[in-house]
């Protein structure tokens, strides 16, 4: 069983985005990140710190927008509506789950699509599920497809199966993989015998949200899987599948160290192409 | 084998949209429908008849806006924007394809969303893709749920192959069987062994535009199948399935008679539902 490690492809992206930097330098355009985040969610706090070690690298802008835990709908907006309009700005990312006191509502609708750089907005939702490459799919999405290309993994013709079909991850994957022609088959709570579903596919991409979940009778040889799921267990870090029971497959993502490891690159990456956008001559 | 007829479904389809009338006309609101057409195709002709006829029945409007074959791009854009405008008018069909000299895209792009009763506009399909119910779907995707739901064809967890991934059936198709709860797989001119894929499945929505493709070899006992193609041919009338292989199903649509009979009256519900939301007080 190969592993298919995050971290080289996460390098790949990098050196994309920093070739893309050189030619922005050029025109005085430094890529910015705008993260707003409420609170001092513990999860939070580890995604920006990764963001910014991963934007350092390559000279790019974060600019971290911290409002309190209590903060009001109005202040959230307008703070919100300062990057989704400073010129100097050319992506946001907002933190979710909000605390339930706020909506995330108004923003995923006024936000400049071409800022959109997570896809939470309806513009690039449509553009992710008709096929349009000017796009941003939510980063953890891409990140899947990024990896699958880094490691060569044939996409044309193979039967994939999505195991999930949230609207940040199952769905846009599955656009994703069907715009690179595969026969993609989307399960979930309700699919019966899923086991047998997986275990006849080429290529599954578990993202159900639930340690463990697949196991040896979802798994079969020839197979390549990879594994959105992250969670803590009290034996540590563990994805959505079992990692005893993967042995049998031609190759999987590590958990951690997998899809986790691209996403930061992949937001990079979006925020490069978005500063590229943004200061394009008309 | 069984046949599912669209006649029965149009009938009451057509019966809810009569209801929801006499609501709407205690308002002093006639939901009217305009039908732009450029030029004179038949089947565009064939279709308008349909829909006037159908609109009849209960007392709805249509308006047909009806330009010249050489009608320049300005010109289509004032006669669109005026009928997108138009407070007495609730939904708007543009006849597509357009002659190659014409674009669609600036209208599908500022056409209402409420107004789009063919579901064209990124919005509606934004709103497909992600299962919200407030989204009008092309007008053929939702008259083969309406046909399913009519007939009491359980979905949830049913699996499901859709042959064809177009934006205007495939997709929306594909989307609305998973939004109920059925595991759908999306088969295309890439999928290895279709055959195979849909002789596991438990139902079959051919969309593949290709007459008589799905054969013997496709099908397979306690199948339901709804054929959306539809194809003229030197012995008439024939959709994507061969009427012969189909005997062996539990259930199919014919062609004529199936899918497009429920067409005409699924414009007609949209065209009602919008009048109910544009008239709506605030």
């Amino acid at each position: 069983m190969k592993e298919m490690r995050g971290a080289t492809v996460a390098a790949a992206l990098t050196e994309q985005a920093a070739e893309k930097m050189g030619k922005l330098q050029e025109k005085q355009v430094i890529p910015c990140l705008s993260v707003i985040r409420v609170g001092k969610r513990e999860d939070d706090l580890s995604y920006e710190r990764g963001i910014g070690k991963r934007f350092e690298k390559v000279g790019a802008r974060v600019r971290i927008i911290e409002l309190p835990e209590d903060v009001s709908q109005a202040e959230l907006e307008r703070a919100f509506d300062a990057e989704n309009e400073n010129p100097l700005v050319h992506g946001i990312l907002l933190f979710r789950p909000l605390p339930s006191h706020l909506s995330d509502r108004p923003l995923t609708c006024r936000i400049n699509p071409d800022k959109d750089v997570d896809g939470m907005c309806p513009t690039n939702a449509a553009r992710v599920y008709l096929g349009d490459k000017n796009g941003f799919a939510p980063c953890t999405a891409m990140a899947v497809i990024h990896l699958l290309e880094h490691y060569e993994i044939p996409l044309s013709g193979a039967e994939a199966v999505v195991i999930g079909r949230s609207p940040v991850i199952g769905k846009p994957v599955s656009m994703l993989l069907l715009n690179r022609n595969a026969t993609v088959t989307v399960c979930h709570t309700r699919t019966r015998d899923l086991a047998k579903i997986c275990r006849r596919s080429d290529l599954i991409v578990a993202a159900a949200g639930v340690a463990k979940m697949v196991g040896k009778e979802h798994l079969s040889e020839n197979q390549v899987v990879v594994d959105v799921g992250i969670h803590m267990t009290e034996e540590g870090l563990c994805g959505d599948v079992d990692p005893a029971a993967a042995e049998i497959c031609s190759a999987i993502t590590p958990v951690p160290g997998g899809v986790g490891a691209v996403t930061t690159s992949v937001l990079l990456l979006h925020t490069v192409q978005a500063a590229e956008r943004l200061t394009q001559e008309v």
